[in-house]
């Protein structure tokens, strides 16, 4: 290890936080020197496995030599950790979303540009080999003008309802990736959004206040058109697919299977359920957006999901939730946060 | 042959009409007797193929031996035709739609009730062997309750504007296949139908007042969701996809290709493009579908696709052409003809 | 129907009887006059359904307006058909093989030649949509010079085991088609035969002096190569495959399936199994089939799958019947009926 | 990292060197202590990379605190290094083939034997995910008893000819990994071997006395029968895929992409080629073949591909190179070497 190593502190010790720590110490000069989650005994042993040392959020942003930090505590720390680290001239590795609120957000978005520190947010689905394939080819011009997106994101099965009920609904929870992937495969803003949704498959979820199927649609500035489609549970599994027609062909991304079995049976012709969930669908995507990350803080360029792409996906989602709330479509500049175009410009920049 | 042969008079002798009459003479039994046709031509072209008479419209009502007209002439022509074919006893298979008004449509349906004759609906996907296998399987419990149904209908490119200018619209004349396709699969009625679109394959489109690319979302009285998306120009063929999901798994209709050649060359694995468009597509469900014409006018048990369903499907074209233009969702029941079900009732009977 | 019938007797009215009936009346100008079986309850039936009439081999042969005939009777009266109905004038579409011995084959071919008549040997999958395709893309050297053939070749199940003891063995009644199948797509004869075999489906099979499951491998003169699998008995259904690799690339033939639907439960993802047999999976390659041979009479072009490659076939299912029962290879010089390309000289022309 | 670290020297600092280096430093508890290859800027650079130091073979063998050697040095180096470490009480992981004669190959068998230490030879197909999946429903009985197997082989492109004239042939050097696939995935050994093989991609091969097109059938003890056919080249790249037929159904495993885009254009609808070539196609293959060394080393329990395992492969290599020199089949128990079984008996255990 080169003697300028950078040194990190992981904010969170959960699920996403152990894939960001294992991903984390294997980039080149990268070292986890702190770990910080309120349950103690979640902290110490990741902090453990990988030589690392359990402080609270303080020491972090008061010790000079740490160079990053990567975010994967609950959504209502997030707004609060983005913004000391960046008055601390940290560089931010922050899951999605950036907050529940725009007004945060975009205090959030502020505070990253005035400190001029990286602020990558974690939409993982950009860095997965499929996607990131697919749209390279659209780049590339091989269908032309995009023209309609269609997205299916369906979850195995629910969360439990307190988690639902701590959400922010399922479209800031859920759809706030489906969004990101819109604006990112369209290449284009939206102008309206309308979505519909029902209470299918548990009635638990709509006492809770909230829908688990929904259907968005999208029409963009240059009319352009998406339709997202979600379901909380699926059956057979976590299905992550997309599909973009263009003027001169349509590119997909399919599912990704575990393995590559393919059995003969007496009724069927069957290959592998998709991988099990986004931990297992991601892994290499984690894996891609972490190395990112480093290379964004060794070189400056910009992070390919930024705090703006994170306030964006959350405007759609406002937009989506007021739209499903009055039955109607919404211009995205209805709302009562401004338009989309305006929010950003705000905090100093186009949306792309 | 058997002495009690079945008499048909053929409407239309393009390129529908030559499907039909091509099927029809191989019902055992059946016998083309007419072809009426204002291309003289055509007409006889195809009656001197199969041994048939060319005749006006008004020989063939009078002709007491003739028991079954097939009605593959121009659209504007469907409902008079079928209200002499009714007024005269006869059975009736007709191309859809039944026209592109729901007032004369719903004449229609009354005067084949009164009449007591089969109207079948060429709706003709309900006869495909793929489509028919998968809504058995929904019907046999394979996915639980369905919930959510995504239908992808693109032709391989658009028809000449002058077709368009007479087309009734892209609702109207395209989609009422899928909103077809939509009533059966879910064996739901609509409750709302919202409809965006945008003209993005030719301008000559929009200067001729519609619309070449759409997305449709449909809520059902159950709470269960459709969406649609459709285009007028495909680059690489006709697209005619759709996948439901229910509680329990979920069912994909494929597009069928010409052939299972796989080819490994130095870029891709490639598969063969799609069938290249509905007559070649939807060639087994074209044959299908006669057959099962000749066996209702032989069993008295009723059409799979009867001149309700067509008139339902219009009533929804009709209502996503209103949501187009209004910009906003409409209830099934808003628009100037009435609920569905009110319009189903006043045909004497419940839209399944 | 034109003046000019072209009338047909049909020998066999069983199960591949009924095709070749059904697509013989479907060829334009076409007449099946005779029926000709055994058992007269089946002559009968097809008769009625068709039309025709029920004789004696004799009134065929006697009659001199039969201009074709089409045989679709047992093995063992091929041979015989063959030669009075070329002595009559006739042409021939005979189904495989030839005959079970290639003296008898051989005298066939001869008997054809010297009457200058068609004689069509049943190879059917060489006018499969699919098998077709994929040996055009060939010769339209899309995948350069052919190298490696394998060929996947099962049944669903075993027949009878009598009929078993009466086949010839499993080269000559099952392997052939795949023996005509690799002179077809390597464009190429053999020199070398080696087969292995076991009984591994049915002991009967082994009581009854034959084999189930078989592996062969040809060699070419030009030193391409050639794998045959085969087997009685496929859990899943009727397996008919083959790959081939040229210098610049892979085709694959694909099994064919009644529909396309996908379905995701909850252990699988699925399709449906192959086509069940050879009926059902040949439809189209019948159908192609009787539509050629009449083509074939009408313009006295030569018929794809001549009585000569009856006779080829013959020639390596008896070599790799010897390698078999000596276990070692073949030189198809080396075995009792001399070199193939003696024999096919013999009867007056190359193998292709 | 513990303070039972386990010091292992690597040999050979190349290609597949880099690899295993790469997986190694993953496992707890693993330290790589040594680098020695005859390239010493290749040593350098990965000791560098590791924290490793370069040394010669003997320091290695003499330093009490190695516990174990990985060899990816070429092959001739392999059975003296594998002598050595046996003898030095060292385990051994070693890249295939163990040699290219049988009689060094029994020797390492012994040695390791005698010194009672692990030795894992490099068949990494065995645990790549879908082969290893394969295998383990295979015997969960999920398709009855295994009958025939078809195994497919080819690289995207020849090695230089001066590779091949040290490579001690394709039945040694490319086939040795199929002869492998085989008695893993039957579960059984041969009883004859029949090679046969052409010289069909670069005559400078001939020249080199090798041929670069191969066809191979095994029948096993039992009855079993398996197919390979392999290539040195296939223009569309790596081809890694066998099939098992059993008396209940059939498993197939595919080749794998890297992503899983389809792209719909106005030919074709095309997917990725395979994975290019050995490192990118089984790259989790090796991680997981490291991973089970480390859990032998730690637990004592048996290599899942042991020296014997490729002891057995080159016996059948040498039986098929033997088989092809004749032009004839090859009773395993024919060559000079003895029967398998003798030859595993030799070495102190049964094959399996």
């Amino acid at each position: 290890m080169s003697e300028a190593a950078v040194n990190v502190a992981l904010f969170g010790a959960g699920r996403i936080g152990k894939i960001h720590a294992g991903n984390l110490v294997r980039q080149p000069g990268a070292s986890l020197k702190y770990v910080v989650d309120v349950n103690a005994a979640f902290a110490q042993d990741l902090a453990t496995k990988h030589g690392a040392k359990v402080v609270d959020a303080q020491t972090v942003f008061d010790d000079p030599s740490v160079k990053a930090v990567v975010i994967g505590s609950s959504t209502d720390t997030h707004a609060d950790l983005i913004m000391r680290a960046a008055a601390a001239g940290k560089h931010i590795f922050c899951e999605k979303p950036v907050d529940l609120t725009i007004e945060r957000a975009r205090a959030c978005a502020q505070a990253v540009e005035k400190a001029g520190v990286t602020c990558l947010i974690g939409f993982q689905r950009r860095y997965d080999p499929t996607f990131a394939a697919l749209k390279a080819r659209i780049d590339a011009g091989e269908i032309g003008t995009p023209e309609l997106l269609v997205v299916t994101s369906r979850d195995p099965g629910p969360p439990p309802v307190d988690y639902i009920k701590h959400s922010g609904g399922v479209f800031k929870d859920m759809l706030i990736h489906d969004f990101d992937i819109f604006r990112w495969i369209l290449d284009d803003e939206a102008q309206t959004v309308y979505a519909s949704g029902s209470c299918l498959v548990d009635p638990a979820i709509a006492d809770a206040g909230d829908i688990d199927t929904t259907a968005v649609t999208i029409t963009t500035r240059r009319g352009r058109i998406c339709q997202i489609n979600t379901s909380r549970r699926a059956a057979y599994g976590y299905d992550q697919r997309f599909e973009v027609m263009g003027s001169d062909g349509m590119l997909q991304a399919g599912n990704v299977r575990p393995t590559e079995v393919t059995a003969y049976g007496r009724k069927t012709v069957g290959t592998d359920l998709p991988e099990a969930f986004f931990l297992e669908r991601y892994r290499a995507a984690y894996a891609v957006e972490m190395a990112h990350f480093f290379d964004v803080i060794a070189t400056g360029k910009p992070a390919r999901t930024s705090v703006k792409d994170g306030l964006a996906a959350l405007v759609l989602a406002e937009a989506a939730a007021k739209s499903f709330r009055e039955g109607k479509p919404v211009e995205v500049g209805d709302h009562a946060d401004g338009k989309l175009s305006d929010v950003l410009a705000a905090v100093g920049a186009a949306a792309q």
